[in-house]
């Protein structure tokens, strides 16, 4: 039996730091995934009885037989897919031995949590069947675009496919990308969400749940809302790889905050204005009254005005402004998405731009050493696909 | 009889565009001057009984004979230099034919401006006396810096030093600058202001009265409050060289006002808020328990804060990011000041910084085309002078 999932990676496109002032935040998925393919050894198949994990994309390969795994987590030997629970901290012993059997080299410290995460994810939801999942992504890890969270979604959702959870009634042999039920989709966020509490501690829940249902959600003050985007966005998004000190960005902002409570006050509700505006800008029906070039350009003013207090309360860097000056030398707006002092910057693709225009700006921004990405923004969640593609990997 | 009159240019600390809409601005006086000399023939002098103006930085220099002032102003021929008075439009048209008659090179149009406030002052204030008036300047004209004010200010403090309405009770021989008392000051500021309405036609007030009084004004909704500085402030002001359409600027602010009235309501009360934080720090006594560098860093969030606000409006310009990008890599904070879209940045240059490091900086931004000027900030108003001082010119 074999699957294969794919999970998107997300972007802000407003409100980041202010949301954890009470201010509304719009996260998006982007058609950058995490792809996980997953086969479980029938019976009759002979060969060692293991569980192996491919992380393609760092070149490293781990594998457990699957008695150590029944003999380090036995009350796991019977799964209960349908029922997302927390890792509790005894769990988390044991996997840690696991782990740490592996070997994974001190350079690659944050992938400890990620295996932890998959080891989690699979016994809980397969038991300790002999598989090998493959893992590759089109994400930069630790850029701020999701990337751990689409890979706890992508394994959660190739897991629960060949699961009892869940059930299909399609042609699994049709060789396409399949779109999971909205119950299905609450599970795997939630199986998602738990793989994310391994590696992030006290995740918001907004990076698994862009990548489970795709599209775009409002967040504010905890509570998510889903809105599906009436209009066709293209970004080109730059990676600074500039690493950022997520914590250090927020607690600054929070300084300031103290600092200057009024004129940050203001700041947070002008946010707070702008995501709701942008919001209801990507949620206008199509065919509106308003074209799809005045929608753009009402995003541009949008992420400009965003961008100006991100510069206000102070989380831009200076390789943040390299890249703002570039685009708008080809009269392109950008923002920075996600933490700031450095990580990504969002450039709005307008539909009617030229292509040669795209490339220039491409060439020049990875002159200086930034990686380019262009993404479509708000499409699919999280999609199984049981047929194998050539086009796959 | 001879005098020499120096008045100041000024910079706006903050709150620009945000003060059309209701918030709270600061401006201050710099320590770059427009200097006016004024000799005034006495009645036993020979020689032709002209009316000279000498423009030095331009090279231009114009002359009228008094007969023909008389003629076209006969009603000034008794001046009333002690009530001041706005130039009517009879006055104006007949002011309109002696400008005329001086061939004023066409790309020098806004000079003619200049040359009819000059007539209104001279002409009110001295009669039609024979003199010849000498003009230097270290402010860039129409770069915000407040040329036509200081250039208003300083002919209006040298005509009235001179004249009866003005009476001096310390030793004029001594060679030094002298400030005048506050009626006179009073006097200069009103005449200066109608200079400006023949320059501007609608001043707000505000240039004329930093250069009058020096230190800073706090300013709202049309009220002018004056304020001292206690901490001594030093800027590197870059003049972009990029020429801006301040209406248009302006009106853009406006345009964006109506299209996102909340957000941009709030951004109006973020640097409101951020104005009334600056004058206060700038007036917290000295010595305080703050010390100057704490001031410093303070202010330079403000304007970090003030700039995001500026951006977030829309008035930047990439010349402008160009000099925030070039300072912000010497780790110093700048804004622009005045209309945006061009024009000059401030950069705060704190007191403890190296000298290497202005030089070094300076030179980047030259290399790039851009003026760089040095200018203490807050200092002294009009002074005049009633003794040679060999540095002068």
């Amino acid at each position: 039996m074999e699957v294969r999932a794919r999970a998107p990676g997300k972007i802000i496109l407003s409100g980041e730091h202010a949301v954890v002032h009470g201010s509304t935040a719009v996260a998006a998925s982007i058609n950058l995934y995490t792809q996980v393919s997953l086969r479980i050894a029938g019976d009759s198949e002979s060969g060692d009885r293991l569980l192996k994990l491919q992380l393609k994309d760092v070149g490293l390969e781990f594998s457990w037989p699957t008695g150590r795994v029944r003999e380090a987590l036995p009350e796991l030997s019977t799964p209960s897919a349908s029922s997302p629970t927390t890792c509790s901290p005894e769990f988390m012993k044991s996997i840690a031995a696991l782990v740490e059997e592996q070997n994974i080299p001190e350079a690659n410290g944050g992938l400890a949590a990620g295996v932890s995460a998959f080891l989690w994810l699979y016994a809980s939801i397969q038991g300790c069947k002999p598989a090998t999942v493959v893992v590759t992504s089109d994400l930069p890890l630790g850029a701020g675009l999701g990337s751990s969270a689409a890979f706890c979604v992508a394994l959660s959702g190739a897991f629960l496919a060949l699961s009892d959870a869940v059930s299909w009634n399609v042609d699994l042999n049709h060789p396409a990308w399949l779109s999971f039920g909205e119950n299905d989709l609450e599970l795997i966020n939630r199986w998602a969400f738990e793989g994310e509490k391994i590696i992030h501690g006290k995740p918001s829940g907004v990076d698994n749940t862009v990548s489970t249902f795709g599209n775009m959600i409002m967040f504010k003050s905890g509570n998510l809302t889903r809105i599906k985007p009436n209009v066709p966005l293209r970004m080109l998004i730059t990676n600074t790889r500039v690493g950022r000190n997520t914590k250090a960005l927020v607690a600054g902002v929070s300084e300031r905050t103290l600092r200057h409570p009024d004129a940050m006050t203001y700041v947070f509700n002008a946010i707070d204005s702008i995501s709701k505006e942008l919001s209801s800008i990507i949620q206008l029906p199509a065919p509106s009254e308003v074209a799809v070039t005045e929608k753009e350009a009402k995003l541009e003013e949008l992420m400009e005005m965003n961008q100006g207090m991100l510069q206000c309360i102070g989380v831009s860097h200076t390789s943040i402004e390299a890249v703002l000056q570039t685009t708008l030398k080809y009269k392109l707006t950008s923002k920075l998405t996600g933490a700031g002092g450095g990580g990504c910057v969002l450039t709005l693709l307008p539909s009617l731009l030229a292509g040669n225009v795209v490339d220039k700006v491409i060439a020049e921004l990875e002159s200086c050493g930034f990686q380019c990405l262009i993404a479509g923004i708000g499409g699919n969640g999280v999609e199984v696909c049981f047929n194998s593609r050539p086009d796959f990997f």
